[in-house]
């Protein structure tokens, strides 16, 4: 992953040479301290090699990659308010450091100068660049609002919550190469073959997600295993296991006594021996291979030579390559 | 004005066949409650007659100006929230009536469908009217965040007043109008001078507000006279009255008592005596005279027939058409 690794430092390069203006410095102080806060930067990436694929160099896509990561770091900030977190990145959020209006007013610029990256393409670009960002980024605000709904909903099923992953997190991971794909000069049906690579491969990341959740190795995870049960997310295991304690009595009173265990270290212990039971962790394993899968078909369909696609296989991979 | 009316009424049909989706109906249903608040629509309609003074159909423009109507519904909805306003035109504002998460949220895919609707114009304006709405939307931020900025602080002098204003509302009115002038294929120098218009006239409509507030006739002012003296908020006439008391014994010595009287009746009255003996009236009329003539100059300035200006012109006589 070479090329990957120089790709990189550009992107981090460029990223530390946004200047924001010093003044109001309220509106810009946060911006500023927000972009380096470090973070994988997997979506511009994406966005570089969603180019590379296509034999442009990554260079060309740079300002749609920087789009893409001003605007997820806005989204950060806004639903850092919405979700009342403290901490991002181990370090305070926006709002925590300042104050709730200088996290939504910052956030609306910030939002401001991922258009204006977008904007600074060749004009030929521009009109299906512009439809892909606005879409995503519209999906990705309902994705949002499903993710709120959710939690004061007690009927959402499996397919529901698989949307909600799919237009909160996983479309911009498509967009986010698509646009690379754009930028790249990609026929129309490969740009949908990248974007639903990105999507899918966005889904499957999400339920892996779920699944170390609840079942990482603590001394590999970083932060508490089990967080999404104790705080009652409902997340595809939770709904699952609801689901089937529906139509069996046994495994409803298990049910039952976990959501009412009010001892942490228990609660998380016997949601992890009651999930596997149910064979839970198992639906959830198929579940995320079976968008694996999606994701590499749609890939391998895309008509470049294989050696073009190593790079954005190995990053997926890299991705993916988590003990669940 | 013949013309602006039938403007008008096409305008509103667009507003009414904005169709937000169904679902999520916590993301949607503000909006559609919003956009139908009703208002004068004064910043779109500017886009139309923009497009109108240069010789082609109003119509043309009409994507720009619900671009700039939605652009302005969002940065209300926020600002609300920001300013903890229970009320807008008569109605209850979005976090009032639903919440904050719902206002941040909403407000984002406002601005999102700002974004939409910008895009829907033909390629060959796409680079010039992003540049000039991004540009704005950004100064409106700044302004925003300066006016919050001078809550708390206690030495803002005149031009920085000024600067406020011109950002906080004054640049989106002459951007309203560069954005129907590029549509309309005016040349830069017809496109920098209509948008000099705009802005002069923001600036003396946000002066002659100031004036109102305090010299309205109690009859014919919607609401309370007296209501930013009440609040402390820095207007022209107060940190002009600051600025000459403080060279002024006398005067300082009213000045503090005006500042410290608690009964608000008594309060009012004093700042309209205070504020008329040293002159502050007068200065602050002057300064909107000032920028009135300002923009008059501007348009003068643009070569086409003066018969294709009066429409133009009557909008602007109609905003600026009150008693002070």
């Amino acid at each position: 992953m070479q090329k990957t690794a120089s790709l990189q430092q550009l992107l981090e390069d460029r990223i530390k040479e946004l200047h924001f203006p010093a003044s109001p410095n309220d509106l810009y102080d946060p911006l500023r301290y927000f972009m380096t806060l470090g973070g994988k930067r997997t979506r511009p990436m994406l966005t570089l090699l969603g180019c590379e694929l296509f034999g442009q160099p990554g260079e060309k896509a740079l300002n749609a990659a920087l789009a893409i990561e001003l605007f997820h770091n806005f989204t950060l900030i806004h639903d850092d308010i919405m979700d009342q977190a403290p901490l991002r990145r181990g370090n305070p959020t926006v709002h925590a450091k300042w104050n709730v209006n200088v996290g939504i007013l910052s956030g609306d610029v910030l939002f401001v100068k991922a258009f204006e990256r977008l904007a600074d393409n060749p004009s030929e670009y521009l009109p299906d660049l512009i439809e892909v960002f606005t879409r995503t980024a519209t999906e990705v605000c309902e994705g949002q609002q499903l993710d709120m709904d959710f939690e004061s909903r007690e009927d959402v099923s499996i397919p529901e919550y698989i949307d909600m992953i799919r237009l909160k997190t996983s479309v911009l991971l498509g967009a986010a190469l698509e646009m690379g794909a754009i930028v790249g000069d990609a026929s129309p049906r490969n740009k949908q073959l990248i974007y639903d690579f990105g999507v899918h491969t966005g889904i499957a990341f999400q339920l892996q997600d779920d699944l170390l959740d609840l079942f990482a190795d603590p001394d590999k995870f970083g932060k508490q295993v089990g967080g999404d049960i104790l705080a009652n997310k409902k997340t595809f295991l939770l709904i699952k296991a609801k689901e089937l304690a529906a139509s069996n009595a046994l495994y409803a009173s298990s049910f039952q006594a976990m959501l009412n265990e009010k001892d942490a270290t228990r609660k998380v212990e016997l949601a992890q021996r009651l999930f596997e039971q149910m064979g839970v962790r198992e639906l959830a394993r198929k579940e995320m291979e079976r968008y694996n899968q999606l994701a590499l078909a749609a890939i391998h369909e895309i008509d470049v030579p294989h050696e073009q696609k190593v790079e954005l296989l190995s990053l997926a991979q890299f991705l993916m390559n988590r003990d669940v």
